[in-house]
């Protein structure tokens, strides 16, 4: 394992009265060692197969990344449609493993590294829309739809309008080649579709779930189609389920974090900010902010007992939000977690130049950013702990295959751990239907009747509007 | 005023027990009056001078616009070197007003447009600043470096990387011109070297924040270098600044919403969330998590007593985060108010094409992708709302100059009257001196000798470390 996690801040023999107990850890040995045995015990089965993914065996890629090395010597874009669990992991490793500002990259200096362009499209919003076809030149885009269950409605628009224009652009048998389906084998709108039409088809096991889907071929695809290794990352992922396996708490990164936020949580810390001190780990923000959500916010628990459990994850990213969030994080109410994402080295530096006549920056002299970055991370963390705020570091020694690969696995363990600590069924999302019944009524979908009558009788009152 | 609130989901006698009783607003209104009448009293005083930058003499900026149009004419680049309030703002308007795919149109799309691209860089994060000097030609690039004090470390360093390149590319006399300081006049090591170098050089008010400077200078320099109208901007903030002047709490959206949220806050809801249903508001939700965390998270009141007030602001953006936060904003803890951002009409829009062979997306025939977003945004309302979750909805007709300059005088006038209400000291933000000093210390800035010490004597224990 190259991660290494530092929770001194968690704990009240460092921080004071607002951190955990130690005695709690031996405690809750217990409890901890319950929700231990309960992910062993469904390793690789029912909503667990995602478990199973780091442990493939790596040769049965070879013919998916020659496929995709295909694909991208001939692709200027690469054009991912997915929402949520379809488009979070995809976003999250791209933008720390891709340069950063890649779609800005003059035309030869993408042909230099052999690149097309990359947009992971995970919203409907329309001017959104225009904006993307105005750059994108048809001929040579290719577009990977990806829903798991085939009927998500925002993919399914985004495909309508896209194929729509393919086959005007490039004729209705040039069209299906531009076009790459992920989806659930044998099922859904999708799946049918790609077989009608005949597009490569690439599935999704049955027991894994959207927000645990990175490493599967929802990821794996157009991560081989940007030429990133992802016998690299599974390598990295499959090392750190390695420590999420240990039964040692104390040994175990997933399982202590996991406990260390349960028992926050009950002391009253019901947000949980996830900020890294890189632009590159920005969006991993937002894959923990999804999985952690989704997985842990539940109405009932297992046994059917109402308990409205969950954590608010909230983003944040160093240093920028010291100048934005820090002043509430020290000061403000006792109610959150901070983990904080260091990297140790980054892959390149500046050094800052010193400049004679000015006095006042003197002190910056003969630094590099990204030892200001680090040294700020540092200092804020010095900060939080002295305010008595609970928090850890994950530490990477570097962005890399590897180590992003890890990092998605922890959080994966964390969460598993954390809704099983719970006792709430990590993997299913039942708070989202009403929401989804009551737009396809608002759209006119048969069968839908009914809940448009009950949508347009909830009444609002006119002095409640200014 | 053309934007529009609706508060019903707020209240308990439209979404139930968990909503604020509607006689509460009659109970409060000494209160909600001692608040208006603080706000009122300070009207262009102490640090709220912010209020009337939208009453400027509008033919006052010409000079500002035409020096502005010179630049964007001359400019391949624009970029804006700030951090926290000083990028915030620009981030949030230029996201609204511009192409959101500005920096990828080629360039004959640009020189057709008039328009330079644009980078507003609010991190230190060196990957990502060698991935930005790749793309820069900087004998057409234009810097508005931005800091209220003239101290803040980041954009010093950020200034003295580049400033040093641009002196190296097109000589030390031609390099001034490419630099443009916004900053307090008089006063700061920004201000000392802009009158050293013979920077141009615009101020900031004494009595503006960083938080509350968006319609100042900081965003006018740059807004006028994109074309944008910042007149029109000023015009709807001064619309929107009457309506938040009117006494009647009931006609007066920012006392109405602070008031809700600060009676929220005593239910026990720690979270606002602000969730934009359009991808050209997305950053709004970062502006707002600034002004509303770092104004009102004080561990003290203007009193002096401890009070560790705040509300911990989260950034959502719909229909995405349907996907990933609302299966816990539905079902999860009682613990949030969720803010819809709606958009009546996309400047654009995209019909979504049927396809007669599949049955399935039959319900998405003849929508159009805004109209889909929109029916997901009351879908996800009524969810809310049936769950007994407390939301309310901001409602611009349009997305332009004018509602994008209501909807940030609103903000700036809701979060005067929230800490006004708690009676915490809006305008400063002490929190954040500990970790600024921390880092100056690690740094070996001289006069920090202490400091260093005191950080370095921090224990941590191997036990903590996995």
């Amino acid at each position: 394992m190259k991660l290494r996690f530092d929770y001194n801040n968690m704990m009240a023999d460092v921080i004071g009265e607002h951190g955990i107990d130690p005695s709690d850890v031996n405690r809750d040995a217990s409890a901890i060692g319950a929700a231990y045995d309960d992910v062993m015990a469904n390793l690789g089965k029912g909503w667990q197969e995602w478990t199973e993914l780091p442990y493939m065996n790596y040769s049965d890629l070879d013919s998916l990344i020659a496929r995709m090395n295909d694909i991208r010597s001939k692709a200027s874009a690469f054009v991912v449609l997915g929402i949520g669990g379809s488009a979070l992991g995809p976003i999250s490793v791209v933008q720390a493993l891709l340069n950063m500002r890649l779609n800005e990259l003059p035309s030869s200096a993408l042909r230099a590294a052999g690149l097309p362009k990359l947009y992971i499209e995970d919203n409907i919003d329309p001017e959104r829309m225009h904006e993307l076809l105005e750059l994108l030149d048809l001929k040579t885009t290719y577009f990977n739809v990806i829903t798991k269950s085939g009927e998500t409605s925002e993919t399914l628009a985004q495909f309508l309008v896209l194929y729509d224009l393919m086959k005007k652009a490039v004729g209705a048998e040039e069209a299906k080649k531009h076009f790459i389906a992920t989806t659930t084998m044998g099922k859904g709108t999708l799946y049918r579709l790609a077989e009608k039409e005949g597009f490569v088809t690439y599935g999704i096991p049955a027991g894994v779930g959207g927000r645990f889907s990175v490493l599967s071929n929802v990821g794996l695809v157009p991560f081989a189609a940007m030429g990133i290794d992802v016998k690299k990352l599974l390598a990295g992922a499959k090392e750190m389920s390695e420590a999420c396996r240990t039964a040692d708490v104390r040994k175990n990164p997933a399982l202590m974090t996991a406990y260390l936020q349960c028992k926050a949580m009950e002391k009253g810390a019901n947000i949980s900010v996830m900020m890294p001190y890189a632009d590159s780990l920005k969006y991993m923000s937002d894959f923990y902010c999804q999985i952690w959500a989704e997985s842990l916010g539940k109405a009932t628990d297992k046994k059917g007992n109402t308990v409205h459990a969950g954590q608010t994850p909230a983003k944040a990213l160093g240093v920028t939000d010291q100048h934005s969030q820090v002043q509430l994080y020290t000061e403000g109410p006792f109610d959150k977690v901070i983990t904080m994402i260091a990297v140790e080295k980054f892959r390149r530096d500046v050094l800052i130049p010193s400049d004679p006549d000015i006095d006042a920056c003197d002190f910056l002299k003969g630094h590099t950013m990204g030892e200001l970055l680090n040294h700020e991370r540092v200092a804020t963390e010095y900060a939080l702990r002295k305010a008595g705020r609970m928090n850890f570091t994950i530490v990477l020694p570097e962005v890399n295959e590897e180590t992003v690969g890890e990092l998605l696995a922890y959080y994966m363990y964390e969460t598993a751990f954390a809704g099983a600590y719970l006792g709430v069924d990590t993997f299913n999302q039942p708070g989202v239907e009403e929401g989804k019944k009551a737009t396809f009524a608002m759209l006119g979908r048969k069968g839908y009747e009914d809940k448009l009558a009950e949508v347009r009788s909830a009444v609002k009152k006119d002095e409640y509007y200014i």
